[in-house]
């Protein structure tokens, strides 16, 4: 169905096949540049939020699973392209545990920090690597998006439970995703964070 | 699809039906007492963890859409009751904003407290109103599980965002569903809070 957050139905017609191109990348930049690109791609397509995030196993650096922002195209608050990214893998791979004994280690490579919601999606996922662009502030400055709260010291309350944590690499290039949808008139959807119901 | 989270069928078999009762709960007991009965029966019948949610409709009491932890079954680690149920109802409603203008005010009720996750998956989706019974500490302190971390305050930085927060209601009943987890040598899978996986 199309409204699943773990079936490749959920991705964009354009973006459903791209797992199946065996892609592999190795350096570091080269997996951020690639799932800037699928935010951008969003953003152009006009299939979602300034959003993309890709699993790559760690060491071969194969290619795993996509994901893009979906919450409007399929009404579900969920819809992060990090939730998504995490849920195919975990599809594909026949486990909730990304870092399960029996499997090599899996990287989440996103465009932008996680939000609250995708912190914790992260940690129960099993990478073991997480590596973001865009900062939160400048999710939240360029386009006013709320991102929640975290802790002081989530980076390195991650990495004690076994997650390293790199950013903001490539930042500029995802800030300019960012501004593009701005620009664009994209939906900046915050249900809670605007005029709180009175009841 | 069965991996759906947004989905009926990522229900277990006995809960699926549940929301064609038209059931309503009016008081905030009976809507506890209602998914800790969930997370009980999903215990028993071997179905997943010890956790229930359901959303509500505020004023009416009019069940919206349950959700119960499917964490292993589903083979997806963002399974929580909280997710499900939330989904569900956003599916139900076509909507990913539970609190839209034109729609009545919605709460999510759960068994235990919202874990890292959970709590930005409330906050994103809309709700209005949040009650949970066993707490944080419970739940680690009883089974094990990693709950991550929340910063000092967030229930009133949930407030400030509109959201009503309330707890710990009938907490020592949601405490027993937590022990016979327990004593029925349920799992307990917490991805990276073990060994971390070196490098």
């Amino acid at each position: 169905m199309s409204d699943a957050v773990s079936n490749e139905a959920a991705l964009p017609a354009w973006l459903r096949e791209e797992t199946a191109q065996q892609r592999a990348c190795l350096s570091e930049a080269e997996r951020m540049r690639y799932v800037i690109d699928l935010a951008r791609r969003n953003v152009l397509e006009g299939t979602g939020g300034p959003f993309g995030a890709a699993v790559f196993e760690c060491d071969s650096g194969r290619l795993v699973a996509v994901g893009v922002n979906r919450v409007e195209a399929l009404q579900l608050s969920c819809a992060h392209a990090e939730v998504l990214a995490l849920s195919l893998a975990q599809q594909r791979l026949g486990s909730y545990d990304l870092g399960a004994s029996d499997m090599t280690g899996h990287a989440l490579v996103t465009s932008a920090q996680p939000c609250l919601m995708c912190t914790g999606a992260v940690l129960w996922s099993g990478v073991t690597e997480l590596t973001y662009a865009a900062t939160k502030k400048d999710v939240e400055r360029l386009l006013g998006f709320d991102e929640g709260f975290l802790p002081p010291g989530w980076q390195r309350r991650l990495r004690r439970r076994g997650v390293t944590v790199r950013g903001a690499l490539l930042r500029d290039e995802a800030r300019s995703v960012l501004r593009l949808y701005g620009e664009r008139g994209g939906t900046i959807y915050n249900p809670r964070s605007g005029a709180p119901r009175q009841r």
